[in-house]
């Protein structure tokens, strides 16, 4: 634990089937005039989802504009779309429904709405935000964590890059969690949320702590819940406990709780951003899936104990040797991964070997940034082994 | 999990050494401009901290006045005594520097600010707070929870009980957590703080849940962090580790994250402040300690898999026959207080056998109340046997 640090988490979660017909009201305490509603492609209109927020909202006099057509990795074009209406129609709320995308396009609109300067400054880290309008969510899919996260991660489609920056401003004053939303999410999008949310407290875990460090038992209980609902919830897309469990797992993975405290990084999130922002056709959630284990291998060595203690924790491996637990807590991952059927390769989902220079170039920006890492720097030389070793 | 929940902790946690002399302009942040500061008996003054505060406070412009001589077990009289400062001085802000006792003082005033009827109402149920004073807290021990909880609790001198309620109007907007400010909290209450902040986990974890929940993992996370970094400060009362993760678990140990998505119930608290309130002279961790045994004992028989699993990952228990690992679970906890010397029973304390009939009498409202438990409801006969079984 540092000996200094910060911490919250306001959002206010209203969990359940009971609170989507109270939007409208909750909107109304927080004193709501006119909102942007901010959606992805149709299936929130299909299902019949955006209608009944929108009665929500009617039934208390709160006017609408919508935003929509945000897709997966989501770009600074919508969130320029957005700001015009915002612009234009006196918006004084953001109301994304969906998932991290729509969020991070809300809270991107939401930070640059008083930021005079280029949209892409703060994401950039060229400028700092300063104020936000307030940002609302509800939430239909268990993956990104955005919902309770400070962070906030765009696409930049002229170059592939993604770029993010965290601040307690764009955190969302209350998100609305309906389990029974996230039935129709199809089994890969499942797997891949699955993983993302895994991730968050995995990554978080693996940043350096020290013995009876609380957050280190937090990320343990959060991954081994999503393990274990995230099988019945793979198997039975209806089961409502299993799609509970996955929603509040993600939004407790990423809000700051399993790293409250200490110091985190997210290399594997950084080699990933640059692998799904050049081939859009691999998923985020996919593309950990295949990295962790590469990233895992490579820097066991490191903290051999950590690695058991996951396998122990959360596999119910039993051998008293760290160094054959570590090594087992990293093959049961990948076996349970096997079980969400994702590939294990990059030759599986179309990387080839010569796209590694491309890759490292990108995450290394060309040779001019190393990611920081307590326990080693990931250089341009050792991400090219990571990537090299996930081709298969 | 339930089906449905609400959940917030909007609490900012400013943790560490570096905050205290920020708390002018963390007051300022939040529009403060005439405090209430709220103090204890005389250590506040005597160690310093008041003046510290004050410089702050004044480099900031921002006025203050002091309701001070609130104690252990605080009492609607000095509640009372607080509203006519605040109600003299055109108060807009309270700023409680302490543990529970000043903390929850200052959460009675700064609803019954807001309500015309009886102090007490609110307490009593009678009533419900509409709204309340926005507090900040500087913390100086780590026991009660209040800081970051929504629940507040006093003594009714008049009848020696104690009556609470919860609200998540009263849950502070900050807390200052400086853990080198308990180091001079003595060997006893030390222990005390330990054995509350454990409660507060114990009691969430033993409210029914369902397997894989979530909480159950958090509160178990908690009271191993609590027992393994209490001993080493109830023995080395410097040492800024430990001091600091009792101080972390103090506040998420009661701010409903260890029971996040499950309704709980605390019977072994309700039994406490009957014991507490009747002797001043038992401190309310004290008290705790000594009853929680026998209500463990009684209430085994309902869930022995789940005791045996708070013996295996708190305690190191091996045995895998779930009845013998329940058992030793609770003697593992009893061995553990009696290493921070805490006495076994009620004799000790200066409870004798004619007294249980006053302490159930209190409990049970005269016989008109039971106390609702899922295992089993505690009844006026449940309570005499447990009360009667920590006698010795």
């Amino acid at each position: 634990m540092n000996n200094s640090f910060y911490f919250e988490s306001k959002t206010e979660l209203y969990f359940g089937s009971d609170y989507l017909q109270e939007v409208g009201k909750i909107l109304k305490s927080k004193s709501a005039k006119k909102v942007l509603i901010v959606i992805g492609m149709n299936s929130v209109i299909k299902s019949g989802l955006l209608d009944r927020v929108i009665k929500s909202l009617a039934s208390e006099g709160i006017e609408f504009e919508i935003l929509k057509g945000i897709r997966a990795n989501p770009t600074f074009e919508k969130v320029n779309e957005g700001l015009e209406i915002v612009n234009k129609n006196q918006i004084d709320y953001l109301l994304p429904i969906g998932g991290g995308s729509v969020i991070d396009t809300a809270k991107c609109i939401a930070v640059n709405y008083y930021y005079p300067g280029d949209i892409k400054d703060i994401n950039y880290h060229l400028a700092k935000p300063t104020k936000a309008l307030p940002i609302g969510v509800i939430l239909t899919i268990s993956a990104a964590g955005s919902e309770l996260s400070n962070s906030c991660v765009i696409q930049d489609d002229e170059d592939k890059t993604k770029s993010g920056f965290n601040s307690d401003l764009v955190r969302p004053q209350f998100v609305i969690e309906d389990p029974s939303l996230t039935f129709s999410v199809n089994k890969e999008q499942t797997a891949y949320g699955i993983v993302d949310i895994m991730m968050h407290s995995l990554e978080r875990y693996f940043s350096p702590s020290e013995e009876n460090e609380l957050a280190d038992d937090f990320a343990l209980a959060v991954i081994k819940n999503v393990k274990e609902a995230g099988i019945v919830a793979y198997f039975e897309p209806n089961d409502y406990k299993s799609r509970a469990k996955l929603m509040l797992d993600s939004s407790l993975s990423h809000n700051g709780l399993t790293s409250i405290g200490k110091n985190y990084s997210m290399p594997v999130h950084q080699l990933e951003h640059a692998l799904s922002g050049t081939f859009p056709n691999i998923a985020h959630g996919l593309g950990l899936a295949i990295l962790f284990p590469s990233w895992a291998k490579y820097y066991k060595k490191y903290d051999v104990s950590k690695f058991a203690r996951l396998g122990k924790v959360v596999f119910d491996v039993k051998d008293d040797n760290e160094e054959i637990a570590a090594t087992k807590a990293i093959e049961e991952l990948q076996k349970y991964f096997d079980k969400l059927n994702l590939p294990r390769t990059l030759k599986e989902v179309g990387v080839k070997k010569e796209d590694i220079n491309k890759l490292v170039e990108i995450v290394s920006r060309k040779g001019t940034r190393v990611i920081k890492h307590p326990y080693e720097d990931m250089d341009e030389k050792v991400m090219r082994e990571i990537f090299t070793s996930c081709l298969g």
